[in-house]
């Protein structure tokens, strides 16, 4: 495991990422160049914009280029479809993403699980669709070096997105496998909600889980497309202090990666963007 | 306590309400007019409606013409503001709704806890906020036979609605008080991607403190406004079956309450609401 970079230690000792969906116009090179010049180390790249740039061996020599350290990719997941084809699909292409993720010199493929089928009122059986997923997928990701980051999301995405809907959750089906092989994602935007968390954040750092912290705020009122009611880290109701506490007090000593979902951000232009998150990141995170 | 009634016992043994919210334009009388002609005799009202048909005695005269049974009062609750004033305005206003849950002859107020008050961002303090209430308002509950029946509300409404997010939460703020006087509301829209949910729901019956079982269902996708995103029973992606079976098996016998918030349904003739909420009822409750 590489050692965090120096910069922007800030309080909390967790060092700056910056995830290509808050900038999303921005292709990688721009992300890349962007981070650079704001003193980011860290990137976590979409799997879109890799494609983009070619794939994950023109997208790594272009990261190392800019001294970045890739901290996660976004991402793998949709287990829940429960046409074989589909399924077997969607296997096929969770195996591509680890192999990405190696190559682009990741450990952490971040996994969306997947919602409630279209046509299907069984959570329970979307719930045992991923944890089958999981048992397929542990040996590639083993052999390639990666580990599965399974991230709770927010309950409001529990029928069309992520059966996976709290921290508790995500470490009960990460709990089978090696901490080495299958990890967990706290973000604040899905799980500040979760009268369990703290707890829940002890023992994911217990477990030598924590894959990845990602924060954004929670915007009031929500926008109609509830995907996009992320906002930049103060913008919102959450208070990050005691969370990001709570992470560093559990031994995380990874990133903080930013990764916002807005439409208004998105059509900002990406260099005031980036500044924006450097500015939040050192007065609400650093 | 009334014994259920007879009618529409089905196979969850579970009698009908009819929440007033469902049909948000009829009136009071038009509500228990419908309510009364397609064989429903259970019914939940909300506070405006009670009002608008001339206060709680009025009302209680008006159901009692109908033979209806109130099985619910909505509500009380918005206990997180900080500001004295607003706080004591609230306990006030939640004093009068115990005694119209009272006069209405329902043992029965729902309380929504209120959200993260606007330019906070302190989560904690405003659910200690909601204990301190419950604690305050118990001794004039119980002087009027009446329970203060916590809602859980779906986690996207944590920041601007309902600081309690979950039934074991719910379960857990009520916990220092006699089963009498704090139970709990079971929500299907709110609490059913709850991986928890199970237990708790057999702890809420265990404890005596299931207030009340609502349902409606949850739409994909969710509408512009998230409050609204409540479909009739059937028409989303919750399973029914083992939310009332889980209901029942904890020892409930009350009724099941059709809440549902949704624009288009609003839209619609009372009338032919009531009627799909029979048939739905029918279909998949009873």
């Amino acid at each position: 495991m590489r050692l965090p970079p120096e910069r922007f230690p800030g309080e909390s000792g967790l060092p700056l990422s910056l995830n290509t969906a808050t900038i999303k116009r921005a292709t990688l090179a721009e992300a890349a160049r962007l981070a650079a010049e704001h003193g980011i180390e860290g990137i976590g790249p979409w799997r879109d914009v890799v494609e983009a740039a070619g794939g994950a061996k023109a997208a790594r020599a272009l990261l190392d280029g800019y001294g970045l350290t890739v901290t996660s990719l976004c991402r793998g997941g949709f287990f829940t479809d429960a046409d074989p084809g589909a399924r077997a699909g969607a296997l096929a292409d969770n195996r591509r993403a680890i192999e990405e993720a190696a190559i682009l010199g990741t450990r952490e493929l971040v996994l969306v699980a997947g919602g409630v089928p279209a046509g299907s009122k069984d959570l329970r059986s979307a719930r045992e669709a991923v944890s089958a997923a999981l048992e397929e997928l542990v040996p590639h990701a083993r052999r390639w070096g990666v580990r599965l980051a399974i991230e709770p999301l927010h309950p409001m995405f529990c029928a069309d997105r992520a059966v996976v809907s709290t921290l508790g959750q995500a470490l009960d089906l990460a709990a089978p496998f090696e901490a080495a092989d299958v990890g967990v994602v706290v973000d604040t935007y899905h799980v500040w909600w979760d009268p369990g968390l703290f707890p829940q954040i002890e023992r994911a750092g217990r477990e030598g889980r924590i894959s990845a912290y990602q924060v954004c705020d929670w915007l009031v009122p929500l926008p109609a497309d509830t995907l996009l009611g992320r906002g930049h880290v103060g913008d919102g109701r959450i208070g990050f202090a005691p969370i990001t506490t709570a992470v560093t007090g559990a031994g995380y000593t990874g990133y903080v990666e930013v990764e916002i979902f807005n439409q208004e951000i998105w059509d900002a232009d990406p260099a005031a963007t980036v500044a924006t998150v450097v500015e939040r990141y050192r007065r609400y995170i650093g």
